[in-house]
């Protein structure tokens, strides 16, 4: 029950050993759904198959998708996964941590893991579709992982976990939707920038700092429509200020 | 130092991507002291270096033995991994049980990790050879994990325990003060107040929502500089606004 609610994302994966070896990854610690968005190879051919071994039945059921809001919309809350701290720095937490976090929302909720290209990762505006950002920390020798033991690593974290949480609290919360987060974010894009909040040379600052925010707090549906209020009721006062501007009232 | 002592011993692995893909995975968490007991395979093909990336180091010094005792015959203690259960079940220990014992001795003595076979594992004479015994704890829809995944899980909970990986997890962001916190939610009320976003019946309400929403996100300096931001450019909007209502503009 508590595993059919989290699903792994992979983000245009190259190569089809990758996949099928997530597929096993996958089973072995009781995930079945994967969701493949712009895979750059065909995920059933027989290199997937023969790194699948016994969990081609994931691989065959994996989903695909044209976009990562897509692949997200039915989850209440996602965790991106990168090696590349910077901006993320701060909210960076470790899978063990990611784990114990991700549970008890996937009690009612649908939770994803989503992972980037083998050689690149997910790119920064891939990331800010992400309220959390996962890292595994590797040795500087070598910090990049393959992305199957990457995958690996956060789904025996979460499979730890959760034999240590027994009896989960159902009263958990329940999040807003994917769907109507990104409603919401593209609702206050627009305001922001009618107002003349947003900086025209790089308007991304602001807004990623209000997605980092919200994305933390974890927000409910009907927080989500007292944001929606907020800025309904900011594009209101600019129409209505805007008349002013216009001189309207001279007419 | 201590991961220098460390070793991971292969006993007759088949495949080369499975050797190359362990290296990578030891460099990743530190390690270089790899042993092959009887490869069943050449270990240096392009196979085997396509999968260990940029651990070919670890590949191209990793020793072969012809048996276990002389693969392990430096080593002071050994921790064998198996999936059959059996005479062994109450020795069992899982990877993290086994790290945090393990890396004491690592100190001033030569420790061994032993994997088995792709396909049959450990026989009990060669687990006979090792003191303690290691299990992961895996679904039992697919039990079997892939060779180089075993080994990354064991070096992952040994990185672990090492306390590598705690910096990230433990080390909190700062947050904003609770002054600035407070002066920030005081311009917010008066904002809302002012441009009517408040029920005059009961303004709490809302405000509440947003001191839970920023409360959880747990806000640093920064972000309370661009809430308090948001609220002067919606009071700015709300002044040039009531100009209109005002009528100002025939005066």
């Amino acid at each position: 029950m508590l595993l059919e609610n989290i699903c792994v994302i992979l983000v245009e994966p190259q190569g089809p050993r990758n996949i099928g070896a997530v597929c096993r990854a996958m089973l072995n610690f009781g995930l079945a759904d994967l969701r493949l968005v712009n895979p750059q190879t065909d995920h059933t051919v027989h290199e997937a198959r023969q790194m699948a071994v016994n969990a081609t039945s994931v691989l065959e059921r994996a989903r695909l998708f044209t976009s990562i809001e897509a692949a997200l919309s039915d989850c209440t809350l996602s965790y991106g996964t990168t090696r590349r701290f910077g901006k993320y720095r701060e909210d960076l937490i470790h899978p063990d941590e990611a784990a114990r976090q991700l549970l008890p929302h996937a009690v009612n909720g649908r939770v994803a893991m989503v992972f980037g290209r083998e050689d690149k990762g997910l790119h920064t505006a891939e990331l800010d579709l992400c309220q959390r950002f996962v890292t595994i920390p590797t040795d500087e020798q070598l910090p990049s992982m393959n992305l199957a033991q990457a995958v690996l690593i956060c789904l025996y974290e979460i499979s730890k976990a959760r034999g240590d949480l027994s009896g989960l609290s159902h009263g958990r919360k329940q999040l807003a939707s994917g769907k109507s987060m990104e409603g919401m974010f593209r609702h206050m894009k627009q305001t922001l920038a009618d107002v003349g909040f947003l900086n025209p040379q790089n308007p991304d600052h602001i807004l990623r700092a209000f997605r980092r925010i919200f994305g933390r707090a974890g927000l409910s549906e009907r927080e989500v429509r007292i944001l929606q209020g907020l800025w309904s009721q900011m594009d209101e006062l600019h129409v209505r200020a805007s008349e002013t501007d216009s001189g309207e009232c001279n007419g």
